[in-house]
């Protein structure tokens, strides 16, 4: 490692959904940090956080905070992530972003460590981190890609609420607790907190994630077109995406339909890549009923595949089922491993 | 219409979820029978059902009950189905066959009257009534063979645990309440009654409905696969199905990509189209977060259809968001529409 003997990291955001994951994952995973600062907006500053052992304190997010930071990671909303990267980077630290505000930027690395690492070699000061449910499905895709190519993805997603953050959580159990007690639901949040309507989100699934761009798909839908190809490396691929909120508290699913460039290749082959793959566990044994669920993955790390499948039609496609944590893998433990990435590489000066 | 002034319709399952809506359904619908007879197990014989302000007594379905029906609708399970419904037809019945028993054999019919209403001509006693998944999806894409022909179809399902019958509604209540109340959950029903695990309904989504068959598949999905080409009479269709239980008492919906054979087709096209067409309403306005949503269809005999748009790399492909009442069109609407086609045909004597 080539920072000095010091390590100071900032996580902007530090009390929402991700931000208090990102934390906590710091914390498990021993990083080398020496000095953390935890930044919110006014609405949540003061409020104390332990830290290995250590009471800190939630400061307000103002530019000169970054003094001295080497790296930021930042989960505070687009808005917040426009206005102060910048300035993180200005006073010389690396921003790893959880937000789209900068995603597919030219200059701007998007990185899911297992798939693209070395893309970080470039970055000017700003590292983007996917949206969660792109990084499950590339973990999962990438080994496909290097040992078989890939020239199609169709995916539907099976989102959770806490993707849009802690107040869609809230309202997923308010929601609950309103409909046990025979009371009134009044949705405010979901499906998107700055959408006009709001629809209730307990025994129900919405196909909307995110606003709905002109050509008739949603941002989220497009997040994962436009990432995956950025990611992969692969701006041909072929990809579509329909993406739906569920009344599930943690854990995407994603149900994956791909082609890859060869054929004869078989379902057995590919679950052989796939455990033996980086970041992700192979749960597929229907003899036994195992397979990935939300209700299993919350937690954990890892990005879990099962039902892999061939199709009976398509000697090139298969299908398979994707989960994963949102709020790690999908968030905050990406972020996390960028930072780790970033001090192996000896980017962190 | 042929047959005499009597029409004695029997429902067996009738204390089940589908087959208390089939009664609701013949009542609603001015269904001209003259005598109902309600039959189940023994378990549940002697309940009391009101029926057009009569209350009738539901009784132990045996074969001598089928003396002088013209009409069966069976929805007890395919056990029941494969031995009594023989014994219908014996009797001079027409049986309209609600479980998977006889789907797939050569001379049973299996209808959706918006799709093949005229297979009814070469019954041989017994038609089936397809599987709910299957019913709503052929719904929305039979208009699109018609007009532009149909290769592909890649259909991903987020499916309400009505389909697997009372007691999975029973077993989503309870676990709500438990959770609510902070106890443990003991699941004992999904994803499969006769399966040999079990797993949390609730903020969870299981990639399992029904067993797993030597090919990877589900026979859910299988079902999908196959039902869909016999009813379209496309047996060189390309299918593919993966099929998800949801946390939602009633409504399935589905995620569905498609392929026309014809090229430069608008989404447009699509939309006036299936807004013309027979049990389908279009509810696809993203700029007014218009589309359909299980929560909304509960109740209602109609497919809604929403979230149609072009895939962004094939000029022949769609992607389109179905969601219908499983207990109705899935089930009940369908049968009793096969009753009525019946009866317009002058079929029934």
């Amino acid at each position: 490692m080539t920072f000095s003997n010091e390590l100071h990291v900032a996580v902007v955001g530090a009390t929402g959904a991700v931000g208090t994951r990102m934390i906590q994952t710091l914390e498990e995973s021993n990083f080398p940090l020496t000095k953390l600062s935890l930044l919110s907006s006014a609405r949540s500053a003061g409020k104390k956080v332990l830290f290995r052992g250590q009471e800190l304190t939630v400061e307000i997010a103002t530019p000169d905070k970054f003094e001295g930071v080497h790296i930021a990671l930042f989960s505070a909303g687009g808005g917040v992530s426009k206005e102060l990267a910048p300035e993180a980077v200005k006073r010389g630290a690396i921003v790893v972003d959880n937000t789209s505000a900068f995603r597919m930027d030219e200059g701007v690395p998007l990185v899911v460590p297992e798939v693209n690492e070395k893309d970080l070699l470039t970055h000017q000061g700003i590292i983007a981190n996917p949206n969660c449910s792109t990084i499950q499905m590339v973990v999962a895709l990438e080994p496909i890609r290097r040992a078989y190519g890939l020239k199609k993805v169709i995916v539907s997603t099976y989102q959770a609420v806490s993707g849009s953050g802690a107040a869609a959580i809230d309202e997923l159990n308010k929601q609950t607790r309103n409909i046990i007690a025979g009371e009134e639901v009044t949705p405010e949040v979901l499906p998107v907190k700055g959408d006009k309507k709001h629809y209730q989100i307990v025994g129900n699934a919405i196909p909307q994630i995110d606003k709905f761009e002109d050509n008739g798909f949603t941002f989220e839908e497009m997040k994962m077109i436009n990432e995956t190809k950025k990611i992969m490396h692969l701006p041909d691929l072929h990809v579509a995406a329909t993406c739906v909120r569920l009344p599930v508290e943690t854990g995407h699913s994603e149900s994956v339909y791909f082609e890859t460039d060869q054929s004869d290749v078989t379902s057995a082959a590919i679950k052989d890549l796939l455990a033996a793959s980086p970041g992700i566990i192979l749960e597929d044994n229907p003899s036994e009923q195992l397979y990935p669920m939300p209700i299993n993955c919350v937690g954990k790390n890892e990005v879990f595949v099962g039902r892999v499948r061939k199709d009976l039609d398509n000697n090139e496609g298969f299908h398979m089922w994707v989960v994963s944590d949102n709020l790690l893998k999908g968030a905050a433990w990406n972020s996390v491993q960028i930072a780790s990435s970033l001090l192996k590489l000896g980017l962190v000066k």
